[in-house]
């Protein structure tokens, strides 16, 4: 079902096949749990995706596999099928697979597919939460995603459908006094800010945080009547969080290393 | 400006007022993070919520101040005037204050607003995010709070407004096709079912998550006809996360011990 040569000599039959899915937190590695980071010490072999920090893979014992299955460049290289089929291929012959996740894994990350392909195909699973880039992205840029006055909740979407159309949600939450948390929405940010000009909101706050947590952090704030061509002539890029609503009015500014402002120059503010 | 006594015999004028609001994660106290556990390893005072683990407080130094700041049998220990006023006065006696939340301090923590107050009063602050309840708990009750084909987001909010009353979000999510995760809303289930038929949602899967990622995790199913009462003869209580939405249906039951199911005699289905 798959086209990767696998080490078949050192298949070794006493293994329980085994599939953990960890959330490996965002972009700081040391962000990851406790409890995640004991499951790669355990791990026989690891597979992880772009947004995984590689320092992350220093945890798990030197023999252990370690196979890349994300995204470079924008292109993938594997299919989901593939990566499916290569967990339960590696439980088989190695025993204990953690399977490491940017953010948490049941938050656009296909997670609980892999789950349920594994255990179908006779593997023990288990999952390991971990901080979200939904939650911890805006924090990390001294945004809260709830506060007091400005949001009694907060509702997180991706900014396409499967189709690469524009998430029909973006339309309903711009209609909703909650906080929108859009991941995966920088080019589709135009018809972000349409959505809620439409609703009269063209004067809502918007925040982009891009590489949040890591030395990269960038945050971009403004309107939605001129976010758009903000993020243009900024040059700000993926991966990024979107966040809209009145808690990005309450921003704490930062001084410190993980909440630090890394322009300088001001551009970003 | 608070009525709690303090040791100013320990007083050290070379230390540095700091508050660093940590997420402890939700239950288990293995769901810290890395660098959650390093700045209470590195805490002068660490004040603490209800829902956090006291094991947690084993990471602080010997020598550390630890005082509960949350709520027991309901009743709170500490305004949160009375909150914002010993972090100052901590930080300003001792140094580094932790200020350790369950979950995520950013959701629904009043996490901010100390910050806020903090950074107002000259503390220097941080924040380091942790694993919130309101995917996490979800996801240890083997729920994806996003699915292809059934979610394509979700909506957390707490089931009622600060004076008590139903949150209004409420029936706007049940117009929604978003997974709706809701924090703090037992007492109100009725009302939410109701929300939800009067969309013409009755026959939507629901699930309650009490205690998630503990040995006294219990997850219960049903519709929104029938949730009210299968919860009222369950007698499952909070700590709860409440979970409306088609994911529901897509739950993966558990095998393993934190993903495992805690009622054997299959009252919690």
């Amino acid at each position: 079902m798959s086209d990767y040569s696998m080490p078949v000599s050192i298949f070794d039959p006493s293994k329980r096949p085994e599939l953990v899915l960890v959330g490996a937190g965002i972009g700081d590695p040391e962000l990851l749990t406790l409890k995640g980071l004991k499951a790669l010490q355990e791990a026989d072999a690891v597979l992880y995706d772009a947004l995984v920090d590689e320092a992350l893979l220093q945890h798990a014992p030197a023999d252990a596999i370690r196979l890349f299955v994300g995204k470079r460049r924008g292109k993938k290289s594997h299919t989901q099928e593939e990566i499916n089929a290569l967990i339960v291929d590696c439980a088989h012959a190695f025993g204990k697979v953690v399977r490491l996740k940017g953010g948490d894994p049941f938050v656009f990350g296909r997670g609980m597919e892999e789950l349920h392909y594994a255990r179908e195909h006779g593997l023990e699973v288990d999952y390991i939460p971990g901080v979200s880039s939904a939650i911890a992205g805006p924090g990390l840029a001294g945004i809260a995603v709830t506060l007091r006055g400005a949001s009694r909740g907060f509702w997180v979407m991706t900014a396409t459908t499967d189709t690469g159309e524009l998430n029909p949600e973006i339309f309903e939450v711009a209609r909703t006094n909650a906080t929108a948390v859009i991941l995966m929405g920088l080019a589709k940010l135009p018809e972000i800010a349409e959505a809620y000009a439409r609703s009269g909101k063209s004067e809502l706050p918007v925040a982009i945080v891009q590489n949040a947590s890591t030395p990269r952090q960038r945050t971009l704030t403004g309107r939605v009547s001129d976010i758009a061509e903000k993020a243009l002539l900024s040059g700000i890029g993926s991966p990024a969080v979107i966040i809209v609503g009145e808690v990005v009015d309450h921003r704490l500014r930062k001084q410190r290393t993980s909440l630090q402002e890394t322009n300088p120059e001001g551009q970003f503010t």
